[in-house]
C-alpha cells in the first residue's frame, strides 16, 4: 500500500530512505499505539472525533498492541506509523484517516521514542539495583578477605575484597541517581508539537501528556543519548579488574569452567571471553552514543531526516546495556574467590605506610617517618 | 628543592612526567590551600597537630591564597601540592611536613579538583541563566515577527522569531537543571580516602567534608566530565541557525560591522567569524570530553597516573564553555533582525497545512483534505 | 552439534559470547572456504594430508561456496568456522578434523576478514571512480555556469558549477589513491600465525599467501578500520552543499519529485531526505570506526576476544560506504541545475576583488586598491 | 597596528576570534616566510614586482626566519601573516603591501601549514625508524629468552621476548609506510588558490609549487589529521604490555629507579608513571584527531573560519607523537628484563598444543589428539 503522500518514488531512493525502519520500529509498535490512543481521546474531547469513532479507534489500537510481533510492518509501509494507519483505514475507513488530524509524524515518533526510553530507563535501573544487591552479598561474605590495593598497577596498601567490590557498588549507586536525573529531563510530552511549529488548531496537549504519564508538556531530546554510558564506566572497569586478577599470575579470582570458553588449538585453555566481551561492549555503546551525538551536531533547528538514524544506536544502547548488566550479575554469582592466593599476595612491603604512621604516633613528622622506613632494608 | 621522595630521577623522564602541571595547577592553587586548611583543622582535632601548629599553618595557607599568581610554582616543584608543601616547610619547618599526615596526593588533588569543578559549574550556570534572560528580551520584542519554520531545511510552516529563540531558551533551562544534577553527583568529599585504600589512622572525614562545604563524604569522579557538552548542543545549533539565516539569500539576521571580520583579499566581505568559531568550539569541547573519557577507559581500579592528563581537558572545557556562553550573549545583544526580509519569506505555500485544517473543521478527514490541497495549483 | 572443545557451557553465557556471529559470518563464508582450500593444499604439500584427502576437502569446500545462503550457519555452530568444520566432518569424517592441523581460529578468521576487506576495498574504489565520471559529465556540461563562491557562508567571489563539482572529484581522486595505500598495507597473509605465537610444525606460509593472492606473509590489522572515513568527507560535504543550495532561498539546485519525500502533514513539502540521510550516514561510519578503534585500544598483545566485536562495525562500514557512493551517483544523475537562479545570484559585490586587481594592473599596491574599492558606495 | 581591513572591531569579539593564534603561529613563522619568498619570486616573474622589490622582500623575509623567537607576533597582529606584512610594510613601505597581490590568507596559511606538516612527518618518521633500531637490539639480545604467549590474558603458548618486541617493530614498519602515504597525499601546493576560487590574474602556481618543493599543485587537507594515530596504536599497546609484565605478579620487566616515581605516602613505591602517561597520551592524540575531524564535518565548501581551530590539535598531535616516540625509546634502552622470572613463567600447560601436535605427527587427526591431551591430568 502506498505511502501517505501518494507518489511514485524512485525504488532505490525509497529503499535507501526507508532503511531498516520497518524492522527497527518493532521496538516502537506498542508505544506508538499508546500515543495514538491518547491522541484519539484528546481529539474526541475537542470534537474532532465522535465518541463512537474514538472508541473503535482505541479498540483497534489495543488489538494491535496485543498482536505484538503478529502485526506485520512491511517494507512498503516504511515504518510502524504508516503500517498502523493503513491497518486502521482498512478496518475503519475514514476514521483511520481522521486520527492523524493535528499530528505530524515528527511529534508522533518523538512521543513513541520518549515512551520507549522511559520504559528502558526503568528496566536498566532495575538491573543496576539488582547488581548492587549481588555486590552487597560478596562484600559481606568477604569483608575481611585481604588483598593488596593497587596504584599505578603496583601493590600499594592493604585492602580487602569488600573494599574492591564496594567501589563498584558506590559507582552504581551514583549511576542509579543519574538514571533518575535523565528520566526527569526526558519526562516531557512532545505530542502536539506537530512538525515542531505547533498547529493552527486547538489541541489539549496537557490531556495527552497526563494520559501518557508524562510529567509535563515540552520538547527536548538532547540528553536522551547519554544513557548506558555511565553504567559501562563501572562494568568495563570491573571487567578489566577481573581479567587482571584472574590471570594465573595474580590468581585472586577464577571462573567456573561452564562460564569459560576453550581454544580450538590449545587443549589447556579456559578463557574468560565473557569478561572480554563486556569490556568491549562498553566501546560499542560509546560508539552508539557518538553516532547519535554526531548526527545531531550542527543540524539547523526544525526536524531533519538525519535524526531517523538515531533510532538504531538508541535501541542498541538500551539492549546492550541491559544485557551486560544481567550477564555481569551472572558472572559475579559464579565468581570463585581464591582466598589463599589473596592472602599470599599481601606481602611485607604493602605495610610500610602503616609502619611510618606508627612512628608518627610516636611523634615523628610524617615526612621523617617516611624517609626512615624507606631506607630500611627490605 | 627536590621532590618529596628524595631521588635523582632521569631529567627527560621528569620533564615528561611533570608535563605542564606546574602551569595548569595555577587553576588549583586556591582550592588546594582550602583543602589543606580543612585537613589541618581536622589533624588538630584528632591530636596530630597542636592548636599553635594548626593556626600558623592556616595563616600561611591563607597568605598563599592572597598571593595568587605571585606565588611561584616552579617546574622543579612538579605541581602546586609540592610547591605549597615546600613553602610551608621553609616557613614553618617540621610543621610543614606534618600537615601531610594521613593524606595522599591522590585524595589531596581530587579534593582540589572537586572544589574547582563545583565553582566552575556555578559560574557556568550563571552564564546560562544570563543568556536565558537575553533570549527572553528577544522573544518578547519579536513575539509576532513571522518567519517560516523549516523542516528538512525547506520552508515548512508559519512560525515566529519568538518560537525560534524560545526553543533555545527551553534547551538552556534543561541544561541548567542538568548542571544541578551533575553538581549534586560530584558534591562529595574525597579528602581522607588517601591513596584510595583508606589509612590506618583515625581521620574525621565528616569534619573535612563539612568544612569544605561538601554534601557528603565519598569517592566518585566519573560524571564530572560531561559538563560543557550540553550547553554546546544549543550554542552550536544557534550558531548554525544564525549562520544560515544571515546569508544574503535568507537575510533574516545580520551582525553589525563591529562584530564581523573582513577579508584580506575581498573588499566587500563582512564575515560572521564569531558564529563560526562558536560552532567550532563546540567540537573542541566534545574533543576534551572525549579525551577525559578515553583516558579513564579500562584503567584498573586504584589510582593510575593516566588520570593526570585529564586536568587540561577539564580546565579547558570549563573555560571554553563559559567564554562561548558570554560571547553568544554579546552577539545576541547586537543581533540585527530584518523584519521585512522575514515577512517576505513567509510565502503562500507555508499556509497549506492551515488550509487543509480549515477543510478538517468543515468535516473532512485530514488525509482527504491533505490530498485536495496538495492537488491545488500553486 | 557441540563446539570444538566439547563442554557444557552455561546457555546464557553461550548466547552472549556467540552474539550475532552466526549471522554476521555469512559475509565471511566464501572467504573462509577460500582460506581453508589454501590451507588444505599446503597441508598436503607438507605431508599432513594425502592427495586424496586434499582433493575431497577442496571439493566439499567449493560446494559450500556454491551453496551460498543455502549453507546453514546455526546459532549452535557459533560461527562459520565451526559450521564448515562440522559439515566437513559429517561428509568426510576424520579428514574434516585433520584440516584444522596447524591452524588456530585466530589466524583462520583473520585470513577470511582480510580477504573480505580486500574485496570490499576493490568494490568501493570502483564506486568512487564511477562517481568521478559522473562529476566529470556535470563539470563539462556546466563549465561556464556561473555561481558565487562562498567563504564564511557569505558570497565571496565569482565561481562556476564546474569549480564546485571539480573540488569533489579532486577529493575523490585522493580518496582512490588512499584506498590503494590501505589495500597495500593490509595485503599481508596472516594464515599460519596460529594463535599469534606460531606453531611447532613446519608450515609453508609463503605457499598459502601466494595461493590466496596476498603480496606477503605478515600480521597486521590496525589500519583496516579507516576505510570509509575519507570517502565520506566528500560525500557529506557534497550533501551539505546540495542541501543548502537546494533551499528555496538559494534555489541553485532541485531534485525531481521522484527523488524527494513528502510530509504527512504539510501538503506542499518535497523534502530532500536522501541528502539528509547521506549526510547522517557519514556519522554512522565515523561511529563504526570509533567502535573498532576503541575496542582495540589498550588490549595487551595477543588475541583478545574483544576483537570479535569489530566484525559488525567493519561489515557495516563497507556496506554503508558503498551504498552511499551509489545513491549519491544516482542523485547527481538526476540533479536539476537552475541556471537562471545561479545567474541571478552573481550580484555586483562578488566582483570587487577583480576591480581591485584591475587597479593593481594599473600599478596600485594591492592594499591601496583594496581600500579604494572598499570605500566605493555599493 | 590595525588589521588589514581597517575597522574598529568590538574588543571582546576581537580577542575571541584571534584566540591564541598569535602564540600558535610561532610554529608557522618560518614556513609562512618560505611561502612568501616563493610567492615574491613568482610575482617578480609575472611582472607584478620588480627584481629590486623582490630582492629586498626576500632579504627581509630571510631576516625574519633568522630572528626566530625574537620576531614578535603581538596579539594586535592577530596572526603571523599580519605580523609579517606589518613588518615588511614598516621596512619597505609599498612593497610590503604589494606582496599580498594575488594571494588570500586562505591559501597563504594552507601553504604554511602544509610545509609545517611535511617537516613534522619527516621528523616523526625518523623517530619511528630510530625506535625500530632499538627494538632490533632487544630482539637480537633476547632471541631465545622464553616467555609465555598470552591470549585472552591467559597463558597460551611458548613464546619469546624476541617475538613480543618483533610484533611492535612490525607494526612500526607499517606505520612508517603509512607516514609515506600521508606525506604523498598532502605533498600538493595550495599556494595560488586564493580564497579557494582562484583569482582573476595570471599566477604561475607551478613555479611556486616547485620552489617550495611540492610534488604538484592542488588543494587537499582532509587526510592530514590521521597523523599520530597509528604510531600510538603500537606505543600504547607496548605500554599496556610493559605495565602488565612489570607488576610484581608477572615481574618479567622492571624499570631502573631513576625512571620511576615514588609515592608521597607509601615509602616502598616505585611507580612506572612514564608508561602510564604514554598510554594516556595516545588518548590525547585521539582527542586532537577527533577535534580536527568534527570541526571539518558538514562545513559547506569554501573556507569557513571554523578551520582556524584545527591549528592547535594539529600542532599538539605532532608534538605529543614525537615526544612519546622518543621517551619510549629512552624507556626501552633502560628496560630491565628478568630472565629468571620469564623462565619460571613458562609452566607445563603452555606446551599442551605441542604435545597434541606430536600425536598428529604420529598420524592422529588434530581434533582427536586435542581431546586426548585435554583429558590428561594436569
Amino acid at each position: 500500500m502506498a505511502k501517505l503522500w501518494q507518489k511514485e518514488p524512485n525504488r532505490e531512493i525509497e529503499r535507501f530512505t526507508v532503511g531498516d525502519d520497518f524492522i527497527l520500529d518493532r521496538n516502537l509498535l506498542k508505544y506508538d499505539c499508546l500515543g495514538s490512543i491518547a491522541h484519539a481521546k484528546m481529539l474526541c474531547k475537542i470534537g474532532i472525533l465522535t465518541k463512537e469513532e474514538m472508541d473503535s479507534l482505541v479498540c483497534e489500537l489495543n488489538k494491535i498492541i496485543k498482536m505484538k510481533d503478529n502485526f506485520a510492518i512491511k517494507q512498503s509501509d516504511e515504518d510502524c506509523h504508516t503500517a498502523i494507519e493503513n491497518y486502521l483505514t482498512e478496518k475503519l475507513g475514514n476514521m483511520g484517516k481522521k486520527i492523524h488530524t493535528g499530528r505530524s509524524r515528527n511529534d508522533q515518533i518523538l512521543t513513541a521514542i520518549r515512551l520507549y526510553e522511559k520504559n528502558g530507563l526503568k528496566e536498566i535501573k532495575l538491573a543496576v539495583l539488582n547488581l548492587i544487591k549481588t555486590l552487597a552479598c560478596i562484600t559481606e561474605k568477604h569483608h575481611d578477605t585481604a588483598i593488596p590495593g593497587y596504584t599505578h598497577m603496583q601493590k600499594a596498601m592493604p585492602s580487602t575484597i569488600a573494599m574492591l567490590f564496594n567501589a563498584y557498588s558506590e559507582s552504581l549507586k551514583d549511576d542509579a541517581a543519574f538514571l533518575d536525573d535523565i528520566y526527569a529531563i526526558i519526562d516531557q510530552s512532545p505530542l502536539g508539537s506537530a512538525a515542531g511549529y505547533g498547529i493552527n488548531l486547538y489541541l489539549d496537549r496537557e490531556m495527552c501528556s497526563s494520559l501518557l504519564g508524562f510529567k509535563k508538556v515540552q520538547y527536548t531530546t538532547y540528553v536522551q543519548n547519554s544513557r548506558g554510558k555511565f553504567e559501562f564506566l563501572v562494568l568495563s572497569k570491573m571487567s578489566a579488574d577481573l581479567l587482571l586478577f584472574s590471570t594465573a599470575e595474580f590468581g585472586y579470582f577464577s571462573l567456573p569452567e561452564k562460564l569459560t570458553t576453550g581454544s580450538s588449538i590449545m587443549p589447556q585453555k579456559k578463557n574468560p571471553d565473557v569478561l572480554e566481551l563486556i569490556r568491549a561492549k562498553s566501546k560499542l555503546v560509546a560508539g552508539y552514543l557518538f553516532q547519535a551525538d554526531l548526527i545531531q551536531k550542527d543540524l539547523i533547528s526544525g526536524y531533519n531526516r538525519d535524526l531517523q538514524l538515531i533510532k538504531e544506536p538508541l535501541f542498541r544502547s538500551f539492549a546492550v546495556t541491559e544485557e551486560c548488566l544481567k550477564i555481569t550479575d551472572l558472572v559475579l554469582n559464579n565468581l570463585i574467590i581464591n582466598k589463599e592466593k589473596c592472602k599470599a599476595a599481601c606481602t611485607e612491603d604493602i605495610y610500610k605506610t602503616d609502619k611510618a604512621l606508627d612512628l608518627v604516633k610516636k611523634g615523628f613528622a610524617f615526612r621523617d617517618a617516611y624517609k626512615q622506613i624507606k631506607e630500611q632494608p627490605e
